[in-house]
């Protein structure tokens, strides 16, 4: 058996998220029947580094499967992007030591978030950014982020209905916020993320955008551990998963 | 009865071109059914400045109708953009002269072409530009570019499906085209434009760049007025109507 490692990027759009669901539209469905055309009707099952959400996209979705077939990585990315519909697409293709696994060896992701700030509406940008009106000082929403970076026990920035076992310590790398004309753009790189963090603490940067919350707070609302205390999750469409990092060499971009 | 002039925006990806259509979604029918809803169940014609394609986009399209309704060019805008869907959006209300009108009082309309030049696909481009993975000679191009300009006969550059009667000369007072990147953009003002004429003309200068085609071969391809020897309609995801212009001060943009 040999282990495909491909990285893909899809827009997330016109699924019902990553994961694979009966009836629904799902990334992991269409990767799962495009590789049982190429195995002539044999299921393989494939896994991610982790889900993304409905309406969430990928630029560098890390994913492996196990096959008995003997392909190039040319041919293995042209006849995976013959066969998968025109929303995702495989970037590149490489065969990973056996030990190799897409989720258990992850030592870094990187996700982007986009806002379109301006209060005319944008019909481009309506599934690739959260079109948000109000006016935001980013002055203020940068000194927050520096708040986020570093290790911390992200309780306060998780999801209510996390069902997550074990520790809520997370190493963040690099929190930050750049304006470029109408678009802000957020970047996190982390050892890992509980779900929907990125959505609220975004939620929480603009809180302190609109002068709600002074950056300083964000140290007590951490020490808190209390979700209830926080801002909105913020839509999904705004949302980017944009990198997986591996240890290994020889399995890494 | 007054008049009102609205300058639009729509991503064309979900709807069957402009022109209402039984059983189908289109910009007019989405347009005349927000306004029906405004006049309380009156039915309201809409006239644009001309037809767009399935899947054509618009940055600037311009209509008109008349009402008897006496609201504020804010409050037009306010109530039209709560009612419309989120792919189409009024960017601009103006309470029109009573002998204007959108479509015949043209003077000038521009499109843009956009193609996305890489061998890699871009997922979030595809409904947005036209994906396009070949080398292109952008000197060419653009060297192609200028016989476009200027007064011509545009019967080897229209639709052998168009039925319009009467002269196909037009006018280009600009044919450009500029590379940022992987993006090709394609710029065209003329007094008005024949069915499919931009993206024939943008098929030749396909041709061009990749040295299929002289570029002092379009002066001859004009004047042979005929369709057979030219290149592909181009896809319809590319292209933008960009903006309409009137002679009229007081309902220009």
């Amino acid at each position: 058996m040999r282990k495909i490692k491909c990285v893909l990027s899809y827009d997330g759009t016109n699924f019902s998220g990553y994961q694979i669901q009966p009836k629904k539209r799902t990334i992991q469905g269409e990767l799962e029947k495009a590789l049982y055309k190429i195995h002539k009707g044999r299921p393989i099952r494939v896994h991610a580094s982790g889900r993304t959400d409905t309406g969430v996209h990928a630029q560098g979705q890390t994913i492996h499967f196990e096959t008995d077939y003997q392909l190039s990585n040319y041919n293995w990315k042209k006849a995976m992007n013959t066969l998968l519909p025109d929303d995702i697409y495989i970037k590149d293709v490489i065969e990973a030591p056996d030990r190799f696994h897409s989720r258990y060896d992850v030592i870094e992701k990187e996700y982007h978030y986009y806002i379109w700030n301006t209060k005319e509406t944008d019909v481009f940008k309506r599934n690739y950014a959260y079109l948000f009106p109000y006016p935001l000082d980013i002055k203020a929403m940068q000194e927050a982020c520096r708040y986020f970076e570093g290790l911390h026990d992200f309780t306060t920035f998780s999801s209510a209905k996390a069902t997550v076992r074990g520790s809520k310590n997370r190493n963040l790398y690099e929190v930050t916020c750049n304006k470029n004309g109408h678009e802000i753009e957020f970047i996190f790189r982390g050892s890992g993320f509980l779900y929907n963090m990125v959505r609220i603490i975004v939620g929480t940067l603009l809180d302190v955008g609109q002068g709600k919350l002074e950056p300083s707070a964000i140290q007590d609302l951490l020490e808190s551990k209390d979700r209830r205390l926080v801002g909105e999750t913020v839509p999904p469409q705004g949302l980017y998963l944009w990198q997986v990092k591996y240890e290994d060499k020889d399995s890494s971009e």
